[in-house]
């Protein structure tokens, strides 16, 4: 069983490797920095990592969060919200609407610790099962992708996309 | 002086743990590989790791890639194109409307292979300013940033963003 050690002991991997991801790479707001984390330890574990990384990522999108819950934390939140895409801006964007919070406050600076040990947590949770033999994708591209790449994907009309992010979270549907 | 070092010597760090960042994480369109890879070895070496890959990160988005041109390469090209954005999908697709090329084409693909070299060699031009004593920023925030912040940054009447890309390349001017 694959555990998370939070260690950073001689013969550990260094933590520091996955911080410059804090902020969606250092505060631009691209790709969630616990998605970027969990997703190198995922390559490096598990030979069919594409498959591992797409599930926790469809998950991440999909799903209402933070959903752990520390015992006597610092700072108490109870919004969760649904990102609907990897992108630390949008992510955290969504949830400050939902809560009202602002975007540097300790409630969303929780929120967001939360949230990486839910990632991290559902990273093992997959692992263990690609160890055990029983991983079983579920995650589907977004209805978007396939109605948007029928013309810009590969081959295709346009012929100049590819992706698996929900399209119209920045597009409006043209056809 | 840094060098890059292409090997997976028993004493090197392993290239397979950047090669999740493929296709900004494996297809998803999000995050540049490229840049990816590139931040987290600069944030092992540089202290001041944000400030080196902020401006890692606003040359890329800036500047006519891809630069270097291999002697002898199976697939020739010639266009360059500014991606105005550190997001693969957004990256790929104004290079394809550029070029013409479909987005898994060989000359694609071979302006990805260009554009990591790129990017490899200008991280390795800042880590060895930063060694010599002499690395001055440059970069500055999109001039959206500042206008959509005045509204939506931290404190501000919405306070629901934080972020250093281009707003204009997502969002209309509301205002």
């Amino acid at each position: 069983m694959i555990q998370v050690i939070l260690s950073n002991g001689p013969r550990a991997a260094p933590l520091e490797l996955a911080e410059y991801g804090k902020g969606g790479l250092v505060g631009w707001g691209t790709l969630c920095g616990a998605l970027n984390g969990a997703s190198a330890v995922i390559s490096l574990v598990a030979k069919d990592y594409p498959k591992v990384i797409d599930e926790l990522t469809g998950w991440y999108n999909q799903t209402a969060l933070p959903i752990y819950k520390p015992s006597n934390p610092e700072t108490e939140i109870s919004t969760t919200s649904i990102s609907g895409s990897p992108l630390c801006h949008v992510s955290v964007t969504e949830w400050c609407n939902a809560s009202g919070f602002d975007v540097k406050s300790p409630e969303r600076i929780e929120r967001c610790r939360r949230l990486a040990a839910d990632v991290a947590a559902r990273a093992v949770e997959l692992l263990n099962q690609v160890v055990a033999g029983t991983f079983a994708p579920t995650w589907t591209a977004p209805g978007s992708v396939g109605e948007c790449l029928a013309c810009h994907g590969t081959g295709k009309a346009v012929g100049n996309v590819f992706g698996k992010m929900d399209c119209f979270m920045c597009h409006e549907r043209h056809m």
